[in-house]
């Protein structure tokens, strides 16, 4: 016996996932993807080859009973590894002694998760089905299949897990009273390569994330497994430099000896593939309501692109699963109080990750410009070892903490910002940071505003 | 000899306004409407029936050189005349003695504005025809004529002056990079009527703008030439009490008897009425850019649909059209500079009246309410007063003071309430607001915070 029929359009990482939790409450489930199956192809087409993982999508993972197998192919990184401008290279720490963020393979994850719903025995999963239609208010859907062929799918439930460029979402814009929003960042981006070692290994340090930060611009590196490193250089699109600027091959070269120079005996052609390639946009979309007549939802980078600043896209789209999961069990399948449940519960944190992101631009850019930005990290850093009760730097709140909602997250991160600031103002801060007054006067003006907090 | 061909789709009040400034310096203006003309047909199809114009819109149309005729059919609210729950009638002035707010007629203003652009002899203004297509990059149109005929249009540079649904701004979401949001307020609105009295005039106070605030719905009144009163309720969509749980009839009559009472011995059929029509959403939009390839352009509700809760929507597009044309001569018709130093002016002012407009929903439908809020507004009057260079009550900014910026407005106006934070937090304040230790602290704090912005 079924509980009812679900479309699931899009197979990437959430919508394998988001058809894994359903099937396994005893959905119907059919899975819908555009693109062709990587596993026959052996041609990922998803975007972007790695990205990071951290505690919440593993976290989310476990929730939804799936082991943490994919872990074992992922890179840990425990530090940012930063590259100055005159080739000088320091350290920074994602968090507390073990703490790290993981390099993962877009494509092994969703491969991954795509076997494991292949396995089960009330999903199947259509490749090469591109949405062209959604009825929002009987959850039809009509997919043109590779040959042209329009085939017509009757299901109880739809969700758009199709990503960044959602055509359920786009789809969405007729239905009435729907708010929408799309934000183009100054930043595009294209991606470099740095190649392996003849051997194999990683030619630089392979347990951290490089970064090149360069106040308006920046360049940086994940590992992945094979030894090579994929890079991804953020720069403004139009004004000085830019993308638009750069355009004389004695520039370019110019622009990557200048900001890149330590960088540049590893990049495999980053002058050609600068010239040949057009930088990709990086935009954010929120909207609301997430669902439609309680019959269509949105999940993922559907309901909230975000931008990479905070290497949490897809940690979010997959604690949206987890949540939905437990949500299912909480209102006992009843989609009626399911779907409002869940879009009051995520919309906030995607609006919250959504900012938090966005912000982060500044603070990966400007890691190594800023002496008095650093120097408050160190006197948080130290703090919040003292107390760790009383204080858990921002970061950690949004990469190492799942029991932490992001909204939350952003909410004390606000301030702790306003008590640092007071802190960044005493008289000799610069000289007396190590101080005891210091941390006295911070434990002081922390436990009166953040005292209720944690 | 003519400097160049524009076409301006839309001819509203602030396309025909803008068609006007064009038409003065020197280029060929064709003006494109939808509607047919309503001084031919004598039914105004337009949006709503008056609307409030300030010192803003009086302003901008000296600026391109309109004389005030206008005003002599325009009728000065001087103050708000706030009605009770229980009947009790009180007075808000708007600003100081002599400041108003004007209601309009918006058909009055737009035909009157036609007048003006037909007098020409460079413009010409098509009715009945409706924009289909733009080519951003040729700023060729092209518009379906009543009789589904196509007309091709070719010219320099397009505006759309469009309106809130703009068709020029919706073909733009398909240009690279286009950032655009649309966000619907948790209320919708009705219009209602009161008659004038068998003698011609009006039945309730003339010089006022007549609000019953409840909290979270209100009802206004503004005064019409010939005795009427166009009124509207503003009220949640859904939720209780709202368009949606109002459906009964004996359920509508109870709400307007329970929130209404005085006004339901003037308004006509407002039971009825309100199960009758439709509610019509309320919706913010905000785009970037405003305009493309140096060709076309977007200006007023096109570029920026506000709520009507500060009464500055047709202020700003007149502004907008004042702002162009100074640029047109600073820029002595280069329009490769003045596009970008027009959308460069003008998108801060237009989010910050965007930002002004939806706060102000709550100090309207709250105003009778919130004692305390109440204390604070007369604090600061009393303030001002005494210190006129110190302080000018953000409303004053908003609607008294063409000279300051609506995004001046809005920075000063958030400082001034972290002033009155402080003030509203002294001991006593309930007690001692009149006291001269009040004044006193207000004018130490105003100086500190304040000092250099005026």
């Amino acid at each position: 016996m079924t509980r009812g029929k679900f479309t699931v359009a899009g197979g990437g990482p959430v919508g394998s996932l988001l058809a894994i939790l359903l099937g396994r409450h005893g959905y119907e489930v059919g899975v819908y993807e555009g693109r062709p199956d990587s596993r026959v192809t052996s041609i990922y087409q998803g975007r972007s080859i790695n990205i990071a993982l951290s505690d919440r999508g593993w976290w989310s993972l476990e929730q939804i009973g799936i082991s943490a197998d994919t872990k074992a192919d992922a890179i840990p990184m425990y530090h940012r590894a930063i590259h100055g401008i005159d080739g000088d290279l320091s350290e920074l720490p994602y968090g507390k002694e073990g703490d790290a963020i993981w390099s993962v393979s877009r494509g092994g994850i969703n491969e991954h998760l795509l076997d494991i719903a292949d396995a089960e025995p009330n999903i199947e999963v259509y490749f090469q089905h591109r949405l062209t239609d959604v009825d929002f208010s009987t959850a039809r859907a009509i997919f043109q299949v590779k040959d042209d062929q329009e085939t017509v799918v009757d299901a109880d439930y739809l969700f758009g897990a199709d990503g960044a460029n959602s055509k359920v979402r786009r789809l969405a814009h007729n239905f009435p009273r729907f708010s929408y929003s799309q934000t183009y960042m100054p930043q595009s981006y294209i991606e470099l390569n740095i190649p392996a070692n003849p051997d194999g290994t990683h030619r630089l340090e392979k347990n951290a994330l490089h970064i090149w930060p360069r106040k308006h611009f920046m360049l940086i590196a994940l590992p992945n497994s094979d030894g090579t490193f994929t890079c991804t250089l953020f720069l403004n699109f139009s004004g000085t430099p830019s993308f638009e600027s750069l355009e004389d091959r004695a520039d370019v070269e110019r622009f990557f000896n200048e900001n890149f120079a330590d960088a540049l005996e590893h990049l495999e052609d980053p002058v050609d593939v600068f010239l040949e390639r057009t930088a990709s946009p990086l935009f954010l979309v929120q909207v609301f309501p997430w669902s439609f007549n309680r019959k269509v939802g949105l999940i993922g980078d559907a309901a909230h692109a975000i931008v990479p600043f905070y290497g949490q896209g897809m940690n979010c789209g997959f604690e949206d699963c987890a949540e939905l999961n437990r949500l299912i069990a909480l209102h006992d399948h009843d989609w009626d109080a399911i779907f409002p449940a869940y879009e009051d519960a995520r919309k906030p944190n995607g609006d919250a990750i959504a900012e938090l992101s966005k912000r982060n631009f500044v603070e990966m850019s400007d890691l190594s410009g800023d002496r008095l930005f650093q120097l408050r990290k160190m006197i948080e850093a130290k703090f919040s070892q003292r107390f760790p009760d009383l204080w858990t730097p921002l970061y950690s709140l949004v990469t190492f903490s799942p029991e932490v909602p992001y909204s939350e997250a952003l909410r004390v991160g606000d301030e702790q910002k306003l008590v640092m600031d007071k802190i960044m103002q005493l008289p000799g801060i610069e000289r007396d940071w190590d101080e005891q007054y210091v941390m006295d006067q911070l434990h002081e003006l922390a436990t009166e505003t953040l005292g209720d907090t944690h």
